[in-house]
């Protein structure tokens, strides 16, 4: 193939002339020069590159998850892209190390200039939210009013128009609900799994109730949480039960998605489910990575600005810690540990369903 | 010089046919083999290695800060340390991406075998935590009994013994109480600080009262954390006040050592200042790494076991990330960035301070 | 279950006692303490353990790759192992930011006391590159006698004995021959890749040709080196001149393996290519990691030293730096990128290929 | 202090209009739209983000080392702003993962749209290497023609101006020939450091030809190494031998500079030079980390291309590879190690040289 194309100018292919006259510093403007500004400016800038790419990486995941049906072929594409995601992700973790070689009277030097800019303005951070599946309530939990009125009207717009589209977790969830297998298990393949589980359960009781170094107060706290995750599973195979945890916000993913969940995470050895798997998993690294970022973030705000409010009049690092946990997309997805057994306890699959699992040329002949 | 030595071999020196030869897989050894339990002996065995190392560094740091007088060249001496310390820090965190190549449906493989062992019964953790200072009532909050019954008697006694002798908090609050330049402070220079960090207070609360996005309710809510921030300073200059939140439990650093800190902190550009700073800033990046630990170690917990218990019968990952926030020693040097003020606004150090702050003889000649 | 099993001890399971106990300072020894000397030994024991590990997973892949036929369901095993060494590489690679806490002026303090103990006489590494399937003569290049004589008769029977068995390399090779389809294609297949390589060739000579910037030296240079890429490349379809290159040394994967590879790489979105694709791309992943590890841990050792001979006489970075490039053992497979063409210039595959890499059954019907 | 600017809004601030609109795919422009080509635009332009950065750093370092005299405040600034520009480097470095997540196949689908840009037209990078203090022979061993050729004239004369200012490498070499100290040491001194140097040259000597796993063919190697490494040292001390090392291009740092280095480096543990030992520490980190991600980055070139010739119509990654050791710029620093020796060796420093390096008040009193 020749090529055709006109020659392409390293500066000019990535606009570096615009890309790198966009750092001015508030504090030379206002004629007393921080030296920390542009540090603080460029890691802003490079962080919403990165929330760009991820945006990009979400949208073509949720798009190709949407399609029905997904090809096959696109689970791994959109495994790469997760995979990606998380990459980047493990750089803005790391990025966080260099804001911190600004102390916080370094900080000081400018920090009055930027009254009342505030991350919170970060419109593709709250896309990400938004794509991700971060629902309202946990996200506006802080403040409704606050979280739309620190934002300008365009931007506001912006925001209620993408909460309008399908988000990652919705991808996921209605990809799930689709996987097909589990119409042919007959009552008793769930059946069996279900009491493995049960006899798991019990185990776990009596190592609460065996346990010597615990105290009363401990055992009972203790097999409380234990009844909730009982009821929670049971949940798994009681469609109205589910519902009825969903509702009460204690449960996200749909019935019938779990159960899909749950059946890949159990036989995701089977060649044709290894990809689902993997696609499950990068999910919950995502959501772990983002905890992390949250967490982390906070500890750096905490370490700039003391228990001071934050620059937009936000609460500072109290709110921003309780974000971490609180915003969690796929706890479901992760807890599903809890419900899994040993390869040893685990029941037999259905010739049929098993047939259909492995590929039927001879692949395995190498 | 000659080397009058015996030569040394390798694998002698490092004692390696122990050191490799101390594997051995329960899984294994009941019969049913479980590859990734080498992974999850060999990781514990490599963090107990370099707990081992932080251990040895942070005895020796006690040690210098505690010499009276501590000499001038021993301060770099304790940064480096420190900062290796830190280094350290940062691959115990990057570890548990090896431990999460295990899958939740792997750890099951062998799970069972190891109740009820626990990484609460790890005596170097326990050791570091002691040696850090981190206090009994926060370490025990989780429950005493269960705290010390779960180890051996031997290491129990251990660990009270360990907690007779003075720990890292001890040892920068005594070297701080002991910091000279404050005598001579005229009662008009910190007068003088006094009322500039007063006028930034006020300033946040008219930025609170003006903010236009926040409720009625978040203004409160705000006005009062300020509240809180204010009395917290103004018991930076009233030794009674101060013992009083010390007794509530709000403050741990004493007025002495807190006045010094915040001290070096706002003149740390001072040449002598220098290190003595940087020695302040290290060990709030250690208290904020091992927060991140324990953070990380807590989702990674989640991860694998879901909402169970662990196999020690601990309520698990929701009491693991408790641990992050509750479990901070230096939270008081942290939240020093509250108290700061911008360069422009700082007090003129009284001519007699400056001085001896600066070196005597000519070096600034270069 | 019931868990009829023993209670276990954390610190007995992990035999700590042994591990803890395995520190000895020669220093201290000979009665001249060196505070880092502690810090030299845990590294290269936390090294150590590394080492086993990464040799555990190797063992084990190698293992199921020389299984015939090799199970499908194991291929995503393979690529999960591999992948787990790559984590800990990561992890190899920054722990030398630990060592470099460790000034040289430090080192000094007890370097004497090694001699001539050295990293050479790491068994565990040379296994690892043993395993991998380093050819004796790139390994040995540095000097037989002395890669020998380092060690003591019983490691050199360890060495010698490890050499006879099936390596990484030599799995790999075996599993691509065997791989399925390529029977099947026509002529005309590869008879179109071939000549949709050799206009993306000519495409690349004109490049050059066409270059204003090139000197005419620097064209001359440059079209000697496209010559040898398409006389690499014409080899892939032609066993007899492939056979000649390897002879060279100048390749030293097999003709067959070598046109498996390239097949795979090229149609890696066929779901069944997926995971033989990842296990490709976990083997460049090694290999690159493995010579990112050489040559940082060279310029580790540059910067401890300086040009002086290492404690076993070993003459120092400038041969460590060497082994970088030098001792790679997948540079074929990282080759393959020379050979791809663009997804728009990939011939169709025969509609008999295509069936047969698809899934029989409708799970796309998701 | 009141805030009397007006209110700065988040993107406005940080110009991500701008920003956020400057990622133009030529696979889009032409029609065939390239998922991947987003993350390559985006990573190209977090790099010239941080290029920006650490250009901004090293300008300001050398401005404060070029002032006469240097403040001794100043030298622990310069220490920060180094130890940030490394902070920066490992984030560069890691960036290469994200871009790896890209594959060969992936590449190739927008390849031959950006011929021929090319890395080598990043001018920041080029002003990043100038300004360190790379030497044109160095930079332009490699093809000058080509290394102006490629960028545009202006981007050519903004180099050729950028070389008329002084670098990093000439701003260090000013500063350590004004440390003082060095006039009043007695011959008697040096005397005694230059002769327990080649007490340990003389042992190193012997450690050669006593030891049994060399072969003679590798000691005369050795020898030769180390008769160079004398011939080296006593340059140290004889200003003409050391020129004539400077002419054959063997040293590139002054005789007064290294002199002082080495004292620095030597008696780093008194209070007034650990700054400035500091200092040096930092540059050679730098030196390290920017030879890392040469290296790494030639890896990634590698494992992206094969050894196809670049965009540019460059060499491709040998070259790169090459550049990684011939563009070190302050090896005459590292090499210092070489010439370093154990503390127990170490002569007295003149009482007189010592009291001047101590702190003249009590601080110690602490």
């Amino acid at each position: 193939m020749d090529r055709p194309f006109p020659p392409l100018y390293y500066s000019e292919y990535l606009q570096l002339d615009g890309l790198l006259d966009s750092q001015h510093r508030k504090s030379e403007e206002y004629g007393a020069p921080a030296h920390d500004e542009m540090l603080f400016i460029i890691v802003h800038q490079a962080y919403e590159l990165w929330f760009k790419q991820i945006l990009f990486e979400m949208d073509s995941v949720i798009g190709l998850l949407s399609a029905e049906p997904v090809e096959e072929a696109h689970i791994g594409m959109c495994v790469s892209r997760l995979h990606r995601v998380t990459e980047i992700q493990k750089v803005l973790i790391d990025q966080l190390r260099i804001l911190e070689t600004m102390t916080p009277l370094d900080f000081l030097d400018f920090r009055d200039f930027l009254f009342p800019a505030s991350g919170f303005q970060s419109i593709q951070f709250r896309m990400l939210e938004i794509r991700l599946g971060l629902q309202s309530d946990s996200r506006l939990r802080y403040n409704q009013a606050a979280y739309h009125s620190r934002v300008s009207p365009q931007h506001r717009d912006q925001l209620i128009e993408a909460e309008q589209h399908p988000t990652m977790f919705d991808a996921i969830q209605s990809w799930l609900e689709r996987t097909p297998f589990l119409e042919t298990e007959s009552y008793r393949f769930w059946d069996a799994y279900r009491s493995a589980v049960h006899e798991m359960l019990d185990a776990d009781r009596s190592v609460i109730e065996r346990n010597p170094t615990l105290s009363e107060e401990e055992k009972s706290v203790q097999l409380l949480g234990l009844g909730e995750t009982t009821a929670h599973f049971d949940a798994v195979f009681d469609p109205s039960r589910h519902e009825a945890l969903r509702t009460e916000g204690k449960l996200r993913l749909s019935h019938r998605a779990t159960l899909a969940a749950l059946f890949v995470s159990l036989y995701r050895d089977q060649p044709i489910l290894a990809m689902p798997y993997r696609l499950i998993a990068a999910l919950v690294d995502i959501d772990e990575l983002m905890t992390t970022w949250r967490y982390r973030h906070a500890l750096m705000v905490h370490r700039m600005i003391g228990t001071k409010i934050g620059t937009g009049g936000s609460s500072g690092y109290h709110y921003l810690k309780s974000t971490a946990e609180s915003h969690r997309v796929f706890s479901d997805l992760t807890n599903l540990s809890t419900f899994l057994i040993p390869r040893t306890a685990l029941p037999e699959l259905p010739a049929l369903v098993r047939d259909r699992l492995g590929f039927v040329h001879k692949s395995g002949s190498r």
